[in-house]
């Protein structure tokens, strides 16, 4: 039924490739399928104005998407003079996600910025966004662990996300591009390792989705983020 | 338990104040509490450039604060010269929620502006936002009716919403300021008035939650905004 | 004569109301017949950093028009990204007017900000916002007095304005917008308590006018600014 | 008494230098004695898109100042990315002055752009921009209607513009740098050849002023104004 | 001598990945050692609004640097509002290049757009875009042919850059990023096929240079950018 | 054969006129034929944050064009909020050819800033504008030297620069605009008093240039520059 041959709780392949450029702290390039996601993750000594003082880290996201990540040429937002609100509504998105699984204090007077750029879009980018920069931010981590510059571990938990949506009447896991553009129903859930929820967005595109349609989509999610924390360890662990 | 002294279940008081302002076709002045909200649909005989010759028509909303409907002093955005993230998030999905009950067809090649500007914020602005919206929407077209400029009501169902969260442990709805502020889960809830959901945008603040919170916070949701749906036809019919 | 039915020197009817929203140090809603203007002064402890250091305050003050406050819609300035040239005009001018009256080495390092939003226009936004201002910040400044963060009281005058202007051929007082449309010439008189002048601005929109009609607009002027004052202390004596 | 050793009512040395520059259809540099603005009109075969096919044309100003201008140096305006509120006063100003003088029927569907920039500041930019400017238009127009692009003239009066103001107590005409640093009151007024009012702009600085000062400032801005016009007319004659 | 043990002329290693990403119509991944460019090219059937009715195509370029290209992060020029002015000289400086290759006449009422993303810098980056980008547009015009909306190829030529410099007192060929941040000399040079110049930018970092070591430089510059049109030849033949 | 009846090798009539305006500490009217452009050198005692604290001062230029200093008018850029893409260019090259002239340790922690606006425009602004600020960077040292604020010269030689193209294919010394329009080849070449190389930019406009084009253009380059640095010379020792 699905365009792409799956079952419905069949998550696209997924693959992390960790050190993807050589300069960032973490890089890891993220595919769910044919969306492509590079995720740094850059560690500057230094935190926003507001946060001074504080013996506080923070921890922030910005996403981009190139210009011909898409089927047709969008604008490049630098060149337009800003953001959309689309644009702004992911970062801030992903910028939430991963504080849930970091100790601020833990991580003392840093910053932590995850720059999610997308090189190939086919759907689901933010979700894979966040997968694949907690596996960056744990990269960075783990270097400020082993050179000393951090004594204990800020991050406690694992976070990934996924989408889910209700196609042609029946929910279904990973929407690709061509699902995504006819779902009547599209949710975005970020969750941890305790499967515990941080986030869930879910929009009606067509028509208003029932508790049972809601009830049905998270216990997919569930299921899918089950397996991108298990590919998120295999990846950290190589 | 409530700062308020509310139930878990209670709403804040509701109060929709119709004909507001003099100009508009429709204005609202939404409270919940004291929150207090001035929404007005704008009718325009025309359509945005990318729709235009599509036989459609188009509803968008723009969400502002005043500088000081807060408790402390906010920058104009007007003045920085570029709205916030929360912002654009809050008007995307103020529009989102109101285009879910209008069948865009038969409003024709024109377009509805819903203007939400917060005069004083207690929590919950962008709830108050879509449940008044809704009614100053329905006295914008009820005119159109009237005048002849419509043949056929575009509205297919009424649209209220309502936050909730888990406050000090427990799931309560329709959260003020000072709730607002040390909630470790809030959830924005936008249903329609066949009790389906339109959007739901849950975030954990403090610590991730449960599938048993999530559920007994959209059982609250669902009550409180049949307690709505009701105030607005209660409104409507004055 | 006057579409309003008025007489060349009658004002419409004034209505000050003082703390209209409850978290600014002075709120005012200021009506001029159907114009609305909500004023609200807001007191930073903190000065702009060009003066930071000199031992004294700053007062200052912008203006916005909701974007359906007026007959047709107008652009939302947060959203096209910057003031109009008449916004930014208009709040000069009220910032001018009020500090007028006020001593900012009195005030001590710290600012007053007026904020003066247009709930609805009917012309003469501008000098309702400065009237109303003029109630707002001695409500902020009688709340420094009292809690004691002032020792003597900055305000050595009381400002008020008012437009006058030549309809069909004769100086009028207090155009609303049916005459402002339509007027040769335009005014706006700012004035203290003791009778003088702080601010003229007068433009011919239509002919030029001569100096013998320029005086009977500053004898008008005069005395509706007169009637203001009194509102004035009438409403902070309540 | 005058820094300059002027008498009250003495204008600085006027100087207009007609064909300044080679490319615009007028270029006029005016001088207020070390004032120097630099000013250009360009004649443009389209109007703004608000008044296509409406068989009328559009004058309007720009007004810039060379970053060096003044005794200190003051941040480029393109480079800023705005202009400042000055700014946008002033050639608002200009434009409303011009108007004053142009039948825009007669003028046809085409635009006048002034553009006055300022090369050297003494005081009185605005003032010597608008008298400059005239001049620039007069060529302007004069080309147009020996190219026989425009049957009649559309000018019907001659605008120049002074300041005036209350420097140590006294009334003074067309103020320098030093005097208006100091000015208790300054204002700005824009007449045309029929001795009556266009704008009428004046401001306390230090104190308010009373009726009987004002009246002196006008008396001086008329007879200052009637040397202005005359300079205009020998330069043009010659 | 030089820190990467090559030759003064020897190349780094090229790489021209083709089709590096799915929805462009031409899509390359240059590699000049570890400096990684995506190029992609897309076709729009429209030009710029100066352009329509001419029967002209255009070709324009956009360069852009993802944060984390370079050693520490730069900010995001979408997040900043505006491209830096190196940003636009490299984009322009792109699209001259190509354009010098392609009859625009013969491209017809069409553009192409050349979007050019640093994934990682390490010198060189613009001469490897154009060389890269040459390669995605030859792509993007092979598919016109092939789908017969060409009839006759619009490129007369190929194009080719490479930087070259005064490192340590010799002249080198292509420097990478530790040798660009201490040359003395900076020069970009970009050639035809015909070994023709099309564009020559030299600029003394350190010490002004001779007229000897810009013929030695330019010596350099020809034979590397034989290299490179030869690696382009390969590349489009596979 | 040239449209102005010079010799290939000949310049246009170069005039320096030193103090044209009065508050700059260096202020320099250069003209190349009708090409003319004003310079100012300010001095300002702090230095750009990132340099504080270094002991060393910093020189940048910006550069400005007057809306109708060209045949017809162009958008005033602080109007548009943005400089374009051309004049950030030619600033960016201004101040790389003055820095290579001064040793900016010894201007100690001061900043100069060239600003260069043209009055008139005439092929050549960007040359002409560097010649210029030399002169006025000169005169603003001086004053420094003179009034003891330095101790010793941070100048350590002289720069001018000169276009250069190809004209109906012969190599042309100093193109106006006539020439300009239509030439194949355009060349900007920035040199110091040792006739050593600062800057070389050549940019093929019609056909590519071979190696003996360069070359020729080169030598009249050289000729041209030592012309204009003997102007210099001459103007400073006035």
């Amino acid at each position: 039924m699905r365009p792409s041959g799956r079952q419905p709780d069949e998550l696209r392949q997924v693959r992390l490739t960790r050190h993807f450029t050589k300069h960032a702290e973490g890089s890891v390039l993220v595919e769910f399928g044919d969306t492509r996601v590079l995720c740094t993750a850059s560690v500057e000594e230094r935190v926003p104005p507001w946060l001074r003082g504080n013996r506080r880290g923070w921890l922030t996201a910005e996403y981009g998407m190139l210009p011909r990540a898409t089927g047709s040429r969008n604008d490049r937002e630098a060149a337009r003079g800003r953001q959309q609100g689309r644009t702004i509504e992911i970062q801030r998105l992903i910028g939430r996600a991963l504080r849930a699984v970091v100790d601020l204090e833990a991580l003392g007077e840093r910053q932590v910025v995850l720059d999610c750029d997308v090189l190939q879009a086919d759907g689901g980018t933010r979700t894979a966004a966040i997968t694949g920069s907690y596996v960056a931010l744990a990269d960075a981590v783990g270097r400020l662990l082993r050179d000393g510059s951090l004594r204990r571990n800020p991050l406690h938990g694992q976070v990934a996300a996924i989408s889910v949506g209700i196609y042609r009447g029946e929910p279904v896991l990973d929407l690709d591009y061509a699902e995504d553009a006819e779902a009547e129903t599209d949710m975005n859930v970020v969750m941890n390792d305790a499967s515990h929820f941080i986030e869930v967005q879910g929009t009606a595109e067509g028509h208003a989705f029932r508790r049972a349609e809601l009830d049905g989509m998270l216990d997919l999610a569930q299921k899918g983020i089950s397996g991108l924390l298990e590919a998120q360890r295999v990846a950290l662990e190589e």
